[in-house]
């Protein structure tokens, strides 16, 4: 490790880096806010004991520990620890200031977590979540507006090819039952199912063999899960259960709703069933979605009803759908694509002012503030350096023009400004200088 | 501690704090930008190796330490730490990313930073810096344009009173010498006199004779810095000074050329010189500023030229000159003052969608895609509640209209839109309710 570097698998990003994230951080926040969804922000860091045991012994060991300070740091104790998703702390935050929040309450969360997983390709130990949900209804409305926003967010990025997957809790418990599986097997078939992707179809059947579905249970729930080719609907698959007790008919009947709903919306396409769908996570209770797009292996977000879960903290059945974008998985499929807008910043600068000597400064930066008034982003040149190292330095960091300002330009009033691409030059007087530099930019920017 | 607070000195942030958090980073990043500084983000975890040592021993103990994870958890041993301000890891990124960063390198970094220290009004565990840092140059023109950028922060959202005091390490020492202060000693007088705000004058004079400050030193000392009323200008001051070294006549020098830079900048009536003002950090080598406004015991932010402390992890001298902008001080005096702007967003929505038959919902997807793609934050209610509660819904957070969609309405192809606070309904056309909706917001506007 050099002494240098950043903490392994975190990052630092430079500028451009930056403006990428923010650039897809700000797109995903506006589409949120589009649908009523309020912004909602927590600490980094929580009380060691509102996160331990809410992600499982695995999700325990993940969890950055803060050692106790002052006397009582030579214990080696924790009593702190880093947010490791946004789900617990707003669990948090609806028992903590329940009576502030509306009844109905929708809130995005769009920050960073920290897992001490093993750093791979695109996955890191500080990374953003961009989280929506909607609590305190559980009608099929929420799940059919969390698929078109989410849906609406990844168009609005330029995306054109994804599939939103969905499924139903319930719905997975019917087959299985229908299949003949004991109830006791159901949670280790549900985990086998979530590596469908990575295994395969021979390979989901080989695990489920090897943990004890056998003959035809197996043969029955892998043509139900995962036919030889395409997809079974939601009716077909229904008609193949001989046994639906009232949470199963209401499943089919929610999804049914759902796709009913969505069907006529900017999502309508892109939405399927897929009974295949499990969602690792436990908590769920009701309908399942993941986000897919062709050219990345795992999803680029999913999410589902948890309804037992927001009532952690208060022993409260808080009713709750939600959808987690992650945003590095997004920014990866971005970056490859080469999806980013022309338009997006690139420089530290529209403009640079150079000056050559001393006396000039105070002139330099009148024009300076005039340009900003105007909107514009200006840069001083600090040094009294000749000129062409100044113009060297402004094409090094990507500045398209320069304003140059010698004794000559301010006797007249005047101002060259030269772009950069091309050496032309023009004159200004200084009242016109706003107006014909944005002109200017205008070209390049098309 | 209750189960559900956040963790000591933390807070939760709810939709309307969010908001004018984000407001007030978006004004400061916005005239940042401007200036031609460029965004810069690091993670909020570093190697404890990077932070340990850089703040002093107080420092060390207001660092939030990571213990070790796995097998080496037991050790008690912290191997990582939470960020302690902004000023390290860009010194780390500097030296780690030296070779990709321009040759002058404007940067600016609006991050929360840690520390343990003891909450108290105003002064939390997590809180966010705004930095803005010039690195690569010596020239006045940094100081003067760092002035300049802070002060428009400032004016950008409505403070009209502030104060922008400017001093040098070199004139402090230049003056410490001349009262005939031991070097030895001038360590803790400027400790003394950084609490100068604090204790006033009397009390300044008191600590300094503890310290061993005596007779004429000492009232030479605290008139030079200290006048009875108003300040000693910078001219007036040299030319009390029996010796000055060269050190002494380039800060005279360089400060002369600052305030003669901004003069007739937007800062030039803030700014002012204050041979009082002594910045306690000890990483200072040149000017150094602080921002006051009048109701703020102690800075809204302060920084100065520090050209010996960014080459920390490379053994290179590298120029540097930096501010920082204390947002959650900011943020108190904005609140008590009221000064977020009326057109900050308050409700959840623009409008909410009320329908009252589940055969409808399509038809309110419908209408909210067609309010959204004209740029309205709409809601759909989710439950098939009797107006009445769909109405005082609306009514609790804030949503200014509702859009009733009943069966009637939708045969005639028709929107009924419900201004909440005056009662009033209009019918709109479906394809003339975007135009409509957006005018009756208007009038809210103003």
């Amino acid at each position: 490790m050099s002494r240098t570097e950043p903490a392994r698998g975190m990052r630092d990003f430079l500028p451009i880096d930056v403006r990428r994230r923010a650039y897809v951080r700000g797109v995903i926040a506006q589409v949120y806010e589009k649908y009523g969804f309020e912004p909602l922000e927590t600490p980094a860091v929580e009380n060691i004991k509102t996160l331990l045991g809410k992600y499982g012994e695995a999700g325990n060991q993940l969890i950055f520990k803060i050692l106790k300070r002052g006397e009582h740091e030579a214990t080696g104790k924790a009593d702190l620890a880093l947010r490791y998703d946004l789900t617990v702390p707003l669990a948090r935050v609806v028992a903590e200031h329940g009576a502030r929040l509306p009844r109905l309450f929708k809130r995005y969360q769009i920050q960073p977590v920290w897992r001490a997983d093993r750093p791979a390709r695109g996955r890191f130990r500080e990374f953003y979540q961009c989280d929506i949900d909607a609590i305190g209804s559980t009608s099929p409305v929420v799940e059919s507006e969390l698929c078109m926003v989410v849906g609406d967010v990844i168009l609005q990025l330029g995306f054109s090819d994804f599939k939103i997957r969905l499924n139903h809790r319930e719905i997975l418990r019917t087959l299985l039952v229908n299949a003949g599986i004991d109830s006791g097997q159901h949670g280790e078939v549900l985990i086998t199912l979530d590596k469908l992707e990575r295994l395969g179809r021979d390979g989901v059947t080989e695990e489920l063999s090897k943990r004890g579905v056998l003959g035809n249970s197996l043969s029955q729930l892998i043509d139900w899960l995962v036919p030889d080719s395409g997809s079974h609907d939601l009716d077909w698959l229904q008609g193949q259960m001989s046994e639906i007790d009232e949470g199963g008919h209401a499943a089919f009947h929610n999804l049914r709703k759902i796709l009913e709903l969505t069907n006529q919306s900017i999502v309508g396409s892109h939405l399927r069933f897929d009974p295949s769908l499990a969602r690792g996570l436990s908590y769920y209770t009701g309908a399942i979605m993941e986000i897919n797009v062709p050219d990345l292996t795992g999803s680029i977000g999913g999410g589902g009803r948890y309804d037992d879960l927001l009532g952690m903290f208060s022993n409260k059945r808080v009713p709750a759908c939600g959808f987690s974008l992650g945003l590095e998985r997004i920014l990866v499929v971005m970056s490859e694509r080469e999806m980013f807008p022309s338009k997006l910043i690139k420089s530290p600068a529209d403009l640079m002012v150079c000056v050559f000597d001393e006396g000039n400064i105070s002139h330099a930066f009148v024009l300076a503030s005039l340009l900003r008034k105007s909107g514009l982003r200006v840069m001083v040149y600090p040094e009294m350096d000749k000129i062409g190292k100044q113009i060297k330095y402004a094409s090094a960091v990507g500045i398209p023009c320069i304003a140059i300002l010698g004794t000559d330009e301010i006797s007249r009033g005047e101002v060259t400004v030269k772009e950069l691409a091309t050496g032309r030059q023009t004159v200004f007087l200084k009242e016109d200088v706003s107006v014909g530099v944005k002109e200017i930019l205008g070209e390049y920017r098309g």
